[in-house]
């Protein structure tokens, strides 16, 4: 096992009817209601939420798309500082609770807010507190300090132990209206978060390789009957805390991480405007099959406990035919065809990443231009 | 699954050397040093955690002992209180943390301190911060908020969320001079704090039992190997973040719980001054074999998952075969006559419960005095 720092100290409220419980956790003061597309004004949760804040101040910005902008936190920024708002209220999914923490950090920040964005984090020593009521469970931010926002063509990422949510309020029966296309990205965003962190090389870490087997066994038992029954609150429950506990620092603290399916998805989001989970559901495949040398020792593992790939089987074919399939199931292809995209897209992420100046990437470096152009051609196959 | 509250605020610094880091967590002032019988002394830990203290106002109480009274925790209030110490370091395992969340709670209580053994812990609002170097990886305190203290013949458990560690300090290594029996016990306890989270009744929450069950397979696979050789370094690291990890919420949350096993087991340690994993080892098989009706779906999960019972065999009996076995394996005999305790403990025993005003315990209620006196036929046999 690596030596690790473990902090996480997001409170969670879980369970049916706890939005109810939001005076016990919200500070005084005035407030800012930061938003979605609109879709908490139909299934409820809006009025669920307002109902516990009569008689407060409260300011909203609304409009948070996937794949938030930098452009639109800086309006909330501007609310924020000209309003002098203490606190910041999320209520949606990832996107929402990404743009509260940058929000949180860029309006205390006197420098130029884009700092922020260019890794220059570091430079920011105070946040405005925030809380979330989480409508999407995807992309466990809202317990963790990870934050992913968009400027123009880039996927800029973040982090910082000032930014975990002082709360999130997570209700699995909020998640009845959210319709397929969503449950199917959540269940393959949380898997992948999982994978990143498990899929590596043994590093003598026996829980945390179980506490990740265990995510894993829960999606695939409890993400397809999630994605087919939006009444099943069991299920929707189980794989809602799935998602928060997969980034939540159990999988990830002591082991390697290899973030290379990530990086290379945010690539194909910000070049074709895929879905985040659906960009996974491409590389992460590909990134497997283009890296199973060096990844043999722990992909024999997870066909053999997550699979239960038989003995007389090939560990490696058995557990890419299985996620494949897994993926495909939840309604993500796993080609970049069946997103109409054709093979020239390696040389248009190589491109970026060569532009900006490319570090190998994954676990131990192995990720070179060369691996990733392999990668992407897998993914046209 | 049940609505749960999860919020464990306290900050893990793991892994070899990381003693030298506690000038990063440890605030300004005056501290108290608070730690056990001496061992800190002839294992270097003491002159690690000095090293880092140099310059700086240091008060010192030692002589915390196992099952930690009340009477010494008020020697270390009366010297917080009167040298205004704004900080306890915990250096020791479970008594000597369990120790200073209770110094924690008394020096600021301005009522009779008692009151706070005697589960009027509400009534107190505030708390010295504190934080630990743990030496001894078995009890969880040291990411819990939960304490044991004795008083006279009686062993009281009390907590808070006020009672969070600020941070515990975790250096396998440092548990290289314990003995066996102090590995052994520790072992014992963090296992039967899981089997306490989980060997209820089903509850829908498979990520629960699955996080359970990866602690228990981790302490069967690397708790020998730590028992036999103080030197393995990776299996120490596994075991300690096991113990950890065992009572920190991440298997807790959300499902029923039976804490029966160790209410008989305070009892026990109360009458005849066992270890409280000698305890464990002896009442929670019995216990199993007592309420095996009432558990017999988790039992039969435990069975086939921890101990791969093959399906033509007796889940019940080879689960709890292997069970007594682990303990016994680990030097901890499961019947009360190894102790040399004869069978009239019953009868002492209970009458212990019914002058307090005994409530059925276990997850349901079930386990009467009817049942514990079974439970200690049982362990007698």
């Amino acid at each position: 096992m690596q030596n690790f720092d473990f902090h996480n100290p997001t409170k969670v409220l879980f369970g049916e009817g706890v939005i109810s419980r939001l005076p016990e956790v919200l500070p005084d003061g005035p407030i800012l209601l930061l938003s979605g597309g609109g879709s908490i004004k139909s299934n409820g949760v809006y009025d669920q939420v307002m109902n516990t804040l009569i008689g407060r101040v409260v300011f909203e910005v609304s409009g948070v798309r996937p794949n938030p902008t930098f452009e639109k936190c800086m309006e909330a920024v501007e609310i924020i500082r000209k309003e002098k708002i203490g606190f910041i209220l999320a209520v949606g999914g990832g996107s929402v609770v990404d743009s509260a923490k940058f929000i949180s950090f860029a309006a205390l920040y006197e420098g130029n807010a884009e700092d922020i964005l260019r890794r220059q984090d570091t430079l920011v020593k105070k946040a405005v507190p925030f809380g979330a009521v989480l409508t999407l469970p995807a992309t466990g931010s809202e317990m963790n300090c990870y934050f992913v926002i968009s400027q123009g063509e880039e996927k800029l990422s973040g982090g910082n132990p000032l930014l975990y949510p002082q709360f999130s309020i997570l209700d699995p029966k909020v998640t009845a209206t959210l319709d397929k296309r969503q449950i199917g990205n959540g269940v393959v965003d949380a898997f992948v978060h999982v994978m990143e962190q498990y899929l590596t090389y043994p590093s003598d870490a026996p829980l945390q390789d179980r506490f990740a087997e265990s995510i894993l066994l829960t999606l695939i038992e409890e993400g397809p009957k999630s994605f087919r029954n939006p009444q099943d609150y069991k299920s929707r429950a189980n794989y809602m805390w799935c998602a928060t506990m997969a980034l939540s620092g159990v999988v990830g603290s002591g082991v390697p991480h290899d973030w290379s399916t990530h990086a290379i998805g945010h690539e194909l989001t910000a070049l074709y405007g895929l879905d985040h989970a659906q960009t996974l559901a491409i590389v992460f495949p590909a990134m497997m099959w283009v890296m199973k040398d060096e990844k043999n020792a722990k992909i024999n593992q997870y066909a053999e406990r997550v699979w239960k790939i038989a003995d007389h089987q090939d560990p490696f074919q058995g557990a890419f035919r299985k996620t494949v399939d897994f993926f495909e199931t939840l309604g993500l292809p796993t080609k970049l065809s069946a997103y109409g995209i054709k093979e020239d897209v390696a040389l248009k992420v190589i491109s970026r990443f060569e532009k900006r100046g490319f570090q190998p990437m994954g676990e131990k470096g192995l990720v070179t231009l060369d691996k990733i152009r392999e990668v992407l051609r897998v993914a046209s196959q």
